[in-house]
């Protein structure tokens, strides 16, 4: 992509309206516009991460053998009188009256409309266990939305729903959802933690919260030190074996949030213990028969009895990850994303965009970058070096490639990292080479 | 994916509340299931179409140089204050009252919050053309919604934006459009025409709509003979080239809505005119500065002076296409899908679910087809043949492989081909062969 012919509309300043770092640097990096309290647009380089993360969570639902449908976002409110949560929720529910005056919701979640959809398909014992997820976006009237996208109102959420006859499979279905949350995470370079929660208005006896390690994080979390060599991605896992030895492996060791921790009560020695920042991005429930007995979602058991569905619920804040990313991951010059939920791979940059030698060797990189099937965003625009640098290291690709008057004579371009900031000089092929593998 | 481990509701008899062909399918088939009127939940094999069809939108959209973007479904009441429609559009829209009354509303359209994004980001001609697009659920109130997803009120639709400094540039962007629309259709396996329409509440003076043919269509047109051998994929398009050869050429030849269609004014002779039935699946306008001069969207143009900026808008019902190619696209067993668009490239049924025999034959192709990254939908139910049959001719897959101990005597299984029903004998590895190509 050309950046001449992109819409990015940076920010030199920092809004004032922007309270925490990721929306700061959003905003700043023409990611978002909000355009009412909460409800934000996506512009496209906010759009293209948007749309990696959403990915990377389908391909691990996917992966844990959840099928993918797509509910509405309008919901009946008969529904969530069925289960007796339509009065409960408060006006953080987003209520509606149709043109024939029927009472609507712009859904804060699905167990209800879920459960209809189960219920009205499945008779049968033979037909369990099954888990149904969306990527879906969703509404909670926030009293004060702030903080960006990680308290909007407006927000994309995927949330999968587990049917099984029996406590022993809800649990099976409950480890596979936990491996895979942490597998998710793990692939967007995060660091993320599962602590025991409590569960809150959507019910049941196990839960527990996914929350992720970041200096600017929203709360306190303790952890032990064994939690950060942990290597969820170098662990095999088989969805259709047993995940319980995972499970009790990843939740032995000690970890909680702040109104969860007890200093003196804490098993773990000082020395072991980590005391950090984090953000939750991830929750997950078993809440039995919470809404299958209310809402009559049961099958006909081996012996032919009615069997009300053990559930149930596990959500990933989509919308709130590209925050929370840019929370564990930014410098002071701004993002520096994770290669795989990075916009684009590569930036590269045209240092002298009226030097017909200059526009030549880097258009030409560009076509190799392209056809070598490497995302890359082209600064060909007429700035100089320094609106070019810094533009760059704003938006945090992981990678730039500086080709300009000096190097060119040399027969070489500069090859940047953004974590690290390392800098060296190689022929372009060489360049080319290592972007493309 | 293994039917047995999958979620499809099929339906035996015909749904009384469907009064189209699609409607009563996409039912039958388990594609879909309304939650309250006009609003249904897209279950996994829908669903699959539903991301195919947008992906081949999403495609051409980004050939033809839009960017994506992603606007929120919830707009503030004030933008479309500025635009003069707020109390114009009446019943169908619907209007939302948030916790703190601000007045709030389910956009039906994005015209508004585009040209407010516009108006935020772009200041100067250099910045232009830019074309700005999304795939998001819209909502209108419809008094009767009826036919399925064909006229829903939530619904998926594709709009695009285009800003231009001047009408030659408008022009130019509109033929974009016209020629990625084009290439859409033609993509999902339909013929599409288009036709001159009136521009209704969009406004504006230069309008069309891309009606395609279906047996069981809406609406009646009539067009010139010679669009049927039209053939758009074979025709070589540069977007960046002058595209109004390509715009003339494919709008000289007759084509007319029953409501412009004047048998006695009619161009064609008779035996070429053909006399057929229709749907509309997209809508494009160009509307100059209808919204860019009340919002104030203007650049600095190459003197200095404001310009208030030339745009026009590009729809297309990416829900309502999912039902229109149905309608194009059946027969009296079931659907017939086109391949770019079908969700899963063969059905592979084993005929005898308890034979060890027949078993291990169709888990090993199965395996083999899934290796070669062949979509298979695999009916591994303890069924009957018929119960088999009717169910894979229903769901209408391009292409069915059949394993029965019969032709495993004779080392060979059985490959049907769905939309002309030829079936062949062949060896399994013939099989997977022209199913990997």
């Amino acid at each position: 992509m050309r950046l001449s012919a992109y819409f990015l509309p940076l920010l030199r300043e920092n809004p004032t309206e922007a309270q925490i770092v990721s929306h700061r640097l959003m905003l700043r990096a023409g990611m978002v516009r909000q355009s009412s309290a909460g409800i934000y647009s996506w512009l496209p380089l906010g759009f293209r991460v948007l749309q990696k993360v959403e990915q990377i969570v389908r391909e691990e639902q996917d992966a844990a053998g959840a099928l993918e449908v797509l509910m509405p976002t309008i919901q009946p409110a008969e529904l969530w009188r069925e289960s007796g949560r339509y009065e409960d929720y408060g006006k953080e529910m987003l209520r509606i009256t149709d043109r024939h005056e029927r009472e609507m919701l712009y859904g804060p979640t699905n167990e209800e409309l879920i459960t209809d959809i189960f219920r009205g398909a499945v008779k049968s014992y033979r037909d369990l266990p099954r888990n149904l997820y969306h990527i879906q976006w969703k509404f909670r009237d926030e009293v004060r939305p702030r903080f960006g996208v990680m308290r909007g109102r407006e927000f994309l959420m995927k949330d999968a729903y587990s049917f099984d006859l029996d406590a022993k499979g809800a649990k099976h279905s409950y480890n596979k959802m936990f491996v895979a949350y942490l597998r998710t995470f793990a692939r967007m370079g995060l660091k993320a933690i599962p602590m025991r929660a409590d569960t809150g208005p959507i019910g049941g006896d196990l839960s527990h919260e996914f929350i992720i390690l970041a200096e600017t994080g929203e709360s306190a979390v303790f952890c032990d030190k064994a939690w950060l060599q942990t290597d969820v991605l170098g662990t095999d896992v088989d969805f259709n074996g047993d995940l319980e030895p995972f499970f009790k492996k990843w939740t032995s060791l000690y970890a909680a949030t702040e109104e969860m921790h007890d200093p003196k009560a804490c098993p773990v020695p000082e020395d072991q213990l980590v005391s950090a920042r984090g953000i939750e991005v991830g929750h997950i429930f078993n809440f039995g028969t919470k809404y299958s007995k209310p809402m009559k979602a049961v099958v006909s058991g081996p012996d032919g009895a009615e069997i009300a569905v053990e559930m149930g619920s596990y959500g990933i804040g989509v919308s709130r990850l590209v925050g929370a990313i840019i929370e564990a991951c930014h410098d002071d010059a701004g993002i520096v994303w994770p290669e795989s939920v990075a916009p684009f791979k590569v930036g590269l940059i045209n240092l002298r965009a009226g030097d017909e030698k200059c526009r030549t060797a880097a258009d030409d990189f560009y076509k190799k970058l392209n056809a070598a099937g490497v995302e890359v965003l082209y600064d060909d625009r007429d700035e100089s070096p320094g609106v070019k640098f810094s533009a760059m290291d704003l938006i945090g690709l992981p990678y730039q490639v500086v080709i300009g008057p000096r190097g060119l004579d040399k027969g070489v371009v500069e090859f940047k990292s953004r974590r690290d900031g390392k800098r060296e000089e190689m022929s372009p092929e060489a360049a080319l080479n290592r972007l493309s593998t």
